[in-house]
């Protein structure tokens, strides 16, 4: 039985962290923090988790990281890079944050406004997509996990990027994302009576930060810049991304790369061609569900992706990345069917 | 004061009107027919409509035509043509079915199936998005409501390809439709226990109809053959449409194009540039809203509009377009402020 | 054409005003104060309202009060006292907040905690529940508008409590409110993710403060202390509230005094007996709809109740007593028809 | 491994089935049925099932009972006694219908309407409300799932009837149920459009079918007739039931009744004095919680509880049922967490 620590557990993927270990083999929760709801009983925070017996949530300094074999850390993009610096070596780290995403400094600086405080980490971080960076996640001390929409994108694009299957300056990626991804932050527009019955772009015309990872992994896939365009929806629902990609390339052969990409992957499901895919087909579950159609214009394409933001695009592939690292069957506590209705 | 019919009364187009209609200062509803719903009161289909003075539902048949100025009809289509052809002459009629929007018999068969069995009618139909037919909507008999989709589309790109100003080779219109557009029929992916934290694509890679009038209209501005690609989604919303428009162009100049296209419109608002506008600052109401934004890959840009699809989607622009056909003023009955939240 | 002015006019019974007047044939919104947004455009807080020609937001030292005829008054209670004290004497005031509801100053301080800081006003000041105060509504200066459960609560028993029907101390009023109620503050448990998929009590045992109104009112109108029972339910939607009233009593006896006593009213509608309505059906409207049903356990009877929280239960009432107090047509600005769906 | 086979595989119950069983350690689903959609892969039903290798579904007749062990039959009310009186006595049966939950052959009638079918398994069928039936159901051939708003009723009142501390003759149910409940079946007031944004109450006034379990089960507690008041609401969200209870008792030893009665209880929560539970606290999982506060009137109280119809409410249950059947661990398949949010 491994021990892990939860910091930054009061947010909603800390919760989804809880809730997917609960039924874990060989893992359990043996520390949570939450500065600002240290003192707390989880249950107080999340009733939901009511039945289970958690530790209480801490600051992070009351953490005693003895006898913790891996902490996933759940902090705001900033914080982390601090906090994991701050952490004894011997443990090892999944991160959730956006803090280790981006391997190049300036890239950081761009996306995310600030200088990286803890360089070295930077360099030595693996990217968390797991199914394409399995290798190195298994000997990897700190994992990166990727930005939800990042991954969206990523699970339909790579393979077609890597066969050369499509034409890398007409890709673009019209994106419909559920409310937990925002977190459960105090926003306006977040708020029920203004979000139920809308639906609204933003960061309209590239300028969303899970861009920084679009345009480091594609265009090192390429080995040339690669430059999307990427529109971001804000949709009355609280789980699921739902990305629709339109590319030039022949539909079929786009269709054979994916199924061959992921002919092994237990979590990427890619449906038979023409088929299309819908967010309750994974939801609360760490699928992926793709779907790829020919567009009555000969040449173009396209290809719609699915996976739930808080499992698949963030929990559920940190634990994913978890179970590598601590030499466990890599599915372990994922196999959950989603949720539906 | 005017006296109206509205013939398929029992679907959401047909209560829209009645709601509409409840305020307008010179229009009385003086039948309402509904064929599976024929002897019942109006309000026991629809009780919203409770505290109003109704005419009971009829069959068409037992509808008395004397002394109603217009029709509404709000039938499925294949049935419209044929009641339409059956009317008196010296009715004027808005339909809100999708038989008199093509003018070309040929794309009627491809898109719908059938042949069209009133040629001479779909000769004489003028096609009603108001503001680009108003002066012959004015002169009409016999007025064919758009597709919602279509308007939407539309409103946001006919006066840039009049203009010039995109690449017609390079149109992507991804859309979000509110699930009131599929009406009150019952399918299994309407239900709400479906639908509900749900998104999906529909009609992927140009199969949806209302492609049929982009078709028509784009090629008719441009003077050549236009062929747009169109991916509708059905979210978990009641109303609204949002078209999110990715087009090859200069968005200073796209944004100067509408905003002097629409300068002297009442209801198409254009946003100022770089805003982007939301499903539910429309709702309920005959407004448009339009926002473009420039894309960081120069030359590209997004634009963004959106309707309500049972108003000036369907029956506002009905009731926009019967006004002007008895000389009323244009937005008589249609001015009342979107609903929010 | 009157001119009112609305303070606090960025939450959403200020924005639902601006809606229901935008189309009142006699009234022209003449100043909107919001302190926080001071300086704004009303289309930058409320985008939906951004095709009206509407004065920019001040705070309420900056509104200039000649001219103005009426001021509705949307602030939040205690500070709302305040502001009213200092209003010029000739205007007209409705004010929304729960200032002047109660007319015992220990009331007042029992259920909101502090000492009231204009007693001579509250003294002055008419109850706004249109339908059983309209003469006194008609002569006064200062209006309460009441809370929006107080009122679905009254419509349904204020006849069965004056008409001696049903048993005074065996009354349970279960409530379901939309989320609106709750303003546009930002509060965790009003985030879309935490509501939707969601249901809920609170304030459960008799704590919340529309209990004050309960009390005062029908412990009036029996002549005797009613203490009732008073469970509310936050549901996952945003407009509307439905109460489901349990009473000993005879039910057709219910029914019968019900429909008698809203003969003549406009806006309440008493469905056929065995009928029940649905929030939906009022929904962004001034209706109340409401409908009794016999209990299976002879001599008990459940009585249901409908509105629209923002509507009927608070801005169309305000505008329903301004209306009143400025010698017009009670109904002008509030005929419109349900949103459906 | 247990083999089981799940018939009326294509409701939402059946397919909540499946993927309660994806991850139980010891049952297969080795046959599924579904008559209307014989033939069909159930991914091609359910896509969300898509990951999991499951049998085709099948008519009832084709389903090879050698080397099933237990059946889940998840048909309708009046087919399911006919099926099961003729499925081999070899197997074990778990109902989900509301065939074998009345003992009494006349208040079958009296509910259902019709003359039941199966006299003798009537007699033999064990109620399955797990928690106070346990010993029955381990022994039984045939268990007999529960309604879901009786379920969450007895949970709430079962431990106060039997320990006599609340008036047997003035109990209100006030219910509130999410969707799901109504299954897959196409009705209009199941609809998106007509559900969303709205809320109204259902069979009010005693018609609803579960009255005839809380009749049977209290009165048999009680050693006398209890006559429950009890009116279910449909709300805007697809899974979970509120029930708001209303009794005459002390609110404390409400409390410490309902705390003792479930101590060892593994899916029973009974929350500290005073606070009350959410819906969604509990959703897509086999807990209940329930809570308990005192009303502002002395000598009244109000107990609040909730789970998931779809999991504790039937299909958790159900399993729950099952894995007593075949002497499994009670709580296998079963300790997922609720997804939040």
């Amino acid at each position: 039985m491994y021990n892990v620590a939860i910091l930054g557990a009061s947010g909603y993927t800390g919760a989804e962290l809880v809730r997917l270990i609960a039924t874990h083999p060989d893992m359990k929760v043996a520390a949570l923090s939450g500065n600002s709801k240290a003192g707390m009983k989880m249950s107080d925070v999340y009733p939901h988790l009511r039945h289970m017996d958690l530790p209480e949530l801490t600051t992070i300094e009351d953490v005693d990281f003895d006898g913790i074999d891996l902490v996933f850390c759940a902090l705001p993009h900033a914080t982390s890079q601090k906090v994991i610096a701050a952490l004894p070596t011997t443990v090892k780290i999944v991160d959730l944050s956006a803090d280790f995403r981006l391997r190049d400094p300036a890239a950081y600086k761009k996306w995310y406004g600030n200088d990286h405080a803890a360089l070295d980490l930077q360099a030595e971080a693996v990217y968390g997509l797991t199914e394409f960076y399995r290798d190195d996640i298994r000997k990897a001390r700190l994992v990166a996990g990727t930005g939800c929409n990042a991954a969206t994108g990523q699970f339909a694009l790579r393979p077609l990027i890597a066969a050369g299957v499509i034409d890398l300056d007409r890709i673009v990626i019209d994106l419909q994302a559920a409310v937990s991804g925002a977190g459960r932050a105090l926003k306006e527009n977040l708020l029920h009576a203004e979000l139920s019955e809308n639906a609204h772009g933003y960061a309209v015309g590239g300028t969303h930060r899970h861009l920084g990872e679009f345009d480091q992994e594609f265009s090192a896939i390429a080995g040339r810049p690669v430059t999307v365009q990427f529109t971001p929806h804000l949709i009355p629902a609280n789980r699921g991304i739902l990305a629709t990609i339109y590319v030039d390339g022949d539909a079929k052969v786009i269709h054979e790369t994916l199924v061959k990409a992921y002919a092994d992957e237990v979590f990427i499901e890619v449906l038979p061609f023409g088929e299309t895919p819908a967010i309750k087909h994974v939801r609360a579950s760490n699928f992926c569900h793709i779907g790829v159609v020919a567009d009555r214009i000969e040449g173009r394409a396209i290809v719609i992706a699915t996976l739930d933001n808080l499992t698949k695009g963030s929990s559920g592939q940190a634990l994913q990345n978890a179970n590598l690292m601590l030499g466990l069957d890599e599915t372990a506590g994922l196999m959950s069917a989603p949720v539906y209705p």
